[in-house]
């Protein structure tokens, strides 16, 4: 007898909306929960079962489970109280994006396995390039073009495969040229680069950290000294990262500069700017962006700072031919009449992974929703809310501000000890009202509060210096 | 004056809702749609805006372009008639799971981040080794652990990274031993393989593939003697790509003789089972997985059979801290008290990405929902239709079957030409009704037919028969 244990469209009706109530009903209330969890170690897996169940259960169970057992072990990113690392936004047009592109389920690995999947990304990625004031020459229309990757990781690690081929006519193997390739980052560049260096099979004895200046941006004339030193020594200098917007401190590298020198000694350019990116919807904070004309790729995250579901990260190609032809590798099961007449893009060949989800809609849904209105609103409020936070700092007697935020990261220490700010990190932290983590620039301990979460506004802002002001009197 | 342009929980609630009843509908639908879209290049993208909108718009207004832009161009890989490629399924429960991921939009990158990320992770991981009978030393609680990757893709690439970083003894740059490295597949291995060797900085030169039996399974003397054959020439063997179950006929490698040549010369091994390791939650099938204790890492996807929206991968591996060392770099801004005790599992060292999902959260919903017995049905099922297909084209007098499938995927041709079966083909796509691939074996043009959508049952595998026989006839 044919049976079924498939949930029926009636029961996912039911179950669906009950959980679409939980998750208004999770935003309503989400300043309520202590930001950062509380459990220890183990807390978490010691309560659930020691084996899958036999028979199935109903899905009040699990969600009686998630209230119970999950919910205490949440560290609350949605939360107008988080202020760690940089933030991982949602939004409801994003998580309803994402809901669709699950009830789709549908694979965008090649045009033909769902073209809506790829034309709707290369359209919303070449709208971007508009709305932000990017090179023209990143637009899929153009010679470049935009893909979606998971995260500015594997965006780097795409950039830093494409400029080993182009360097070495993709003939990339481990013998000759390839084992003298060098790349260089700034001392303040995100570890992803130098994950990706160890990857590519580039030894990290060939990354070079290029130092900064007083604002933590890179040196161009330290960079230019190192390039000429490795081309004496035998060197093949192929990739350089600028960032706009460190993770440390938020430091603007000169763009400019940096891509002069790139193109004098041909090597590949990759910007940075996952966090702060987003900032370019602002036509006023454009300026931290010029010079992105010569660069040769591009990542920034909407899963970040753009309201949209990680993940979501926009890569950026000027030259969309190089990707491709480093990534593409066509085995016969995955044939098809589109692919063979070229007349499509198929974005299986513009990142490491083969299967890929219908991201687009969420970004789509997220840019229709909020206008480019919206979005640059929200954007320009968390800046504000970045500079007054600075403002408050210097006025005050106890702390001190790292330097003017160039966009809505703010680091500021106690002036006491390290150790009394790392003391007061924690306590902070466990008092579950905020949550912020911390950094060490030229040796010293330093706070950062990055105010970028969907739903924090002024007030968050200003409760949260108050409660830290109090907290470190104590 | 503080403007809003979020979505209010009010406005989730009611759109949400809709969205949900969108879902049901679609699903109670999808057998209407053409399986396989009939769009041409370019149809979709030319009647999107050129430019993204200055105001905010309503969520209906994107809903309707759903309706009407996107869903022509959606290739319906939820639909029963789904025969293509293998499938990337969904479920009712997986689909929530998924909307409560989005809806909390935590990041799991390290334990802190979210306790119970990592923790309910770990949990369901060792959960399915006892499930499926995969070796106990994969648990997280012994030597090995299970993480949950996006892409077969990306746990090919983690276990060659990691093969390497052993080989080498944590030393991998582009001189010495690395230079000299091998690795070894069949011909009939999936090209990710391929790819994450190029991505690697080994050259393809350094991939060889082993040539298969008459059942397309690796011929293990065959390796054996490539391996001498390369030791003898001064080449380092350091990787072997096992599969159960290849994309083009469902082959399945010898793993015990495989693996005991790569313990004999100390080479890694990894088990490639994407889409046929779902087999093993059923014990009838297990006898093809024997050997897979031998193995230094393994992969199958949730994403692709077990019901599970994609992007689930199951990665485990036999030492952990293999893996965590090849993959581990912890920059001052991730440093965090939970880290450094070393008492937790920072998943962010165990893939190239840094940010991650709750991904988890799918798979329990899912396991829960079905518990062993209904997912030991549903296989079990897809595996009986494969098998009564199989029977009906051997009793054919028109049609030939490649070989008894040891799984779910049947593979056969029409007794003419080539050129007829790739019209067969074209035609059964472009009549909307059914879809499925193809694959070339021995220079030989067959057609495959992937039996492991969640909603296929009997009478879909038997319409489709007919409509093949039908087709062919005319």
């Amino acid at each position: 007898m044919e049976k079924n244990y498939h949930m029926t469209p009636g029961q996912f009706r039911e179950e669906g909306k009950k959980l679409i109530d939980w998750i208004a009903d999770y935003y309503e209330q989400v300043e309520n929960y202590p930001v950062l969890s509380t459990v220890q170690p183990g807390d978490i897996r010691k309560q659930l079962p020691p084996q899958a169940p036999e028979k199935g259960e109903p899905f009040d169970a699990m969600m009686s489970d998630v209230n119970k057992l999950i919910m205490p072990g949440i560290t609350h990113w949605q939360s107008p109280n988080f202020f760690a690392y940089f933030q991982s936004n949602t939004s409801g047009p994003s998580i309803l994006g994402e809901l669709l592109s699950a009830g789709l389920g549908v694979q965008g690995m090649l045009w033909a396995t769902s073209p809506a999947c790829t034309e709707l990304e290369s359209q919303v990625m070449d709208w971007l390039v508009d709305m932000m004031g990017l090179p023209a020459h990143f637009k899929t229309t153009a010679s470049g073009g935009g893909v979606i990757q998971d995260t500015a990781s594997n965006a780097a690690l795409a950039a830093l495969l494409a400029a080993r081929e182009r360097k070495t006519n993709f003939s990339s193997n481990l013998t000759g040229e390839s084992s003298r390739l060098v790349a260089y980052v700034s001392t303040q560049t995100h570890s992803s680069v130098e994950k990706g260096i160890k990857v590519m099979g580039i030894g990290t004895n060939r990354l070079r950290k290029i130092e900064v200046d007083e604002h933590f941006a890179m040196r161009p004339e330290a960079l230019e000294n190192q390039l000429k030193k490795d081309m004496k020594n035998g060197f093949i200098p192929f990739f350089v990262c600028g960032t706009v917007g460190t993770t440390s401190s938020n430091a603007v590298d000169p763009l400019r500069e940096i891509g002069e020198i790139c193109k004098k000694y041909d090597v590949w350019f990759h910007v940075d700017a996952a966090m702060s990116g987003t900032a370019a919807v602002c036509p006023e904070f454009r300026s931290h962006f010029d010079g992105l004309q010569l660069a040769d790729s591009y990542a920034f995250n909407p899963h970040k700072w753009m309201f949209t579901n990680f993940d979501c990260d926009c890569f950026y190609v000027a030259d969309k031919a190089i990707l491709i032809k480093t990534l593409s590798i066509l085995p016969e099961y995955l044939k098809n009449e589109a692919t063979e007449k070229g007349a499509v893009i198929d974005y299986r060949d513009w990142h490491v992974q083969l299967g890929r989800r219908f991201r687009a809609l969420k970004l789509w849904f997220v840019i229709r929703h909020y206008g480019a209105e919206g979005l640059r609103y929200h954007i320009g409020e968390h800046i504000r809310l970045a500079r007054e936070l600075a403002s408050w700092i210097k006025t005050s007697a106890d702390f001190e501000l790292l330097n003017e935020p160039p966009f809505n990261l703010v680091c500021f220490r106690h002036k006491a000890s390290d150790e009394f700010n790392k003391k007061l990190m924690d306590r902070l932290n466990k008092s579950g009202r905020i949550y912020l983590t911390h950094t060490v620039l030229n040796g010293t301990f330093w706070l950062r509060m990055s105010i970028g979460q969907t739903q924090t506004k002024q007030e968050h802002v200003a409760r949260a210096w108050e409660l830290i002001r109090e907290m470190a009197k104590q």
